[in-house]
């Protein structure tokens, strides 16, 4: 096939050199001339170009774009895409893309791979990135059938574990598991960061080790990304946000109460439950 | 030196190791017989017993037991602890210990070294345990200063970076970075595990990668030490559990407000700030 990736970060660098391997002919678009030279360096794709016109020949163009941009998406990139072409995403939040997309091109599917590490741009791509990766996607009633299969098949072929969702389910599942670590890491450290008592501050930042090291990580992650997922998913965080308070307050209750039945057991719980999400 | 240690698990047996390769003479207790097998062959210590009494020649008594044993001693450790003998202890919560502790044996000393990882047991102990590890001692009015300079410079002499800071900062130090994150993990993955939208769960369970697994690692831990932990430092525990939960609903103002530019600032400062503890 030949197959657009527009922005070669990341996920559309990897994308690009997996594709290659697979004998697809990729075409990719870069955002300025410095990552377009890097790019072409790097192999990226078959073709590299600051000009969405690239794209003309595709049959499918998968949008590998911060969710900003996909939500927002430059008339340019909209008029240089194919109209036969099967349109797709990589955005980590699903509606307000698929609500934009829809209405732009009639063959657009939203999906999502749940793959990544902490590096980013044109430097990052790697061959390996889906090896095994899941990746969702979440068609609607408007989604074209014959459309559907061919996206499948082709991540099917990269290696990728497949999954089909609506995007409501999906979006409300990463605000849970993606998007609330994230606030909570943010609030645990400003809360640790606490400069009431500069003894007690200079004391908790030299005794930190790997267990608040883990519990922030992502909380302590790229402030744009966590902005982006803020306001594109902003409802399902809120509903999410407000249930882990209660949880918190019926925790607060325990330590009140020395109810330390309950709070083993929850803890017991918490191990079992873990291992659900986590193998 | 002659040095006693009571428990030969990943702590005990660590120093054990370490303090036979600096030449000091090794007397370790284990609480049953096969542990005492185990620890033999391991050679965690020169002289191996399940009888208090191999401590009476001890001129330092380090105890490496779990907080219950040691807010609760055994009448027959204290008994056959040598009452000139230096006396510390591991605990990972120091108040409690030391009130105990210090109507116990006159030269006693609270500390507490910050090193571990998931293994526990006779099998867990290796000498390189604590090159470099932080450990605090926790002196007060009643500590010996001859004692205090005997264990600090033995610390030292196994490569540890050595703190000296009272009870009660410590234990509000470890409150905050330490025993926190495991409430708020354990939340965490009792949120994620709500089971009213099955479709829900099931997908998140799926979709659940790296941000969650860090975020709840500590969460999903041993439920014994986090039962430990809550019973020994509950009141700065409820401290912080409560500023925790207002920064919380200021995150949600923040959400409900569309207030963006703060919410940015914020993720600002946490990826700022956590430099200043994970570095």
């Amino acid at each position: 096939m030949n197959i657009g990736i527009v922005g070669l970060g990341l996920i559309g660098g990897s994308i690009g050199l997996k594709l290659q391997s697979l004998d697809h002919t990729v075409f990719g678009v870069t955002n300025n001339g410095l990552n377009n030279e890097k790019a072409k360096k790097r192999k990226l794709a078959n073709i590299i170009s600051e000009d969405y016109k690239v794209l003309q020949n595709c049959n499918l163009v998968i949008l590998a774009l911060p969710i900003n941009d996909l939500v927002n998406p430059s008339p340019d990139l909209i008029n240089a895409i194919p109209k036969k072409s099967i349109v797709t995403d990589v955005g980590s939040v699903k509606s307000p893309i698929i609500e934009t997309w829809e209405k732009i091109h009639p063959l657009f599917i939203g999906s999502h791979p749940m793959a990544g590490n902490e590096k980013k741009g044109v430097e990052a791509g790697n061959e390996a990135l889906f090896d095994n990766a899941k990746w969702v996607i979440t068609p609607t009633s408007k989604t074209n059938k014959d459309s559907l299969k061919i996206l499948s098949n082709l991540l099917k072929e990269m290696g990728c574990r497949v999954y089909f969702e609506s995007p409501d389910i999906h979006d409300e599942a990463v605000a849970i598991i993606s998007h609330l670590p994230i606030y909570l890491g943010s609030c645990l450290i400003e809360t640790a960061n606490c400069d009431n008592n500069q003894e007690l501050l200079n004391l908790s930042r030299k005794l930190a080790s790997t267990g608040f090291a883990d519990t922030t990580r992502v909380g302590g992650g790229n402030p744009s990304l966590g902005l982006d997922l803020a306001t594109h998913n902003r409802k399902n965080i809120i509903n999410w946000l407000k249930i882990f308070k209660e949880n918190i307050h019926a925790f607060e209750e325990i330590f009140e109460n020395n109810n330390w039945n309950l709070l083993h057991e929850k803890l017991e719980n918490s191990k079992k439950w873990r291992d659900d999400f986590c193998n």
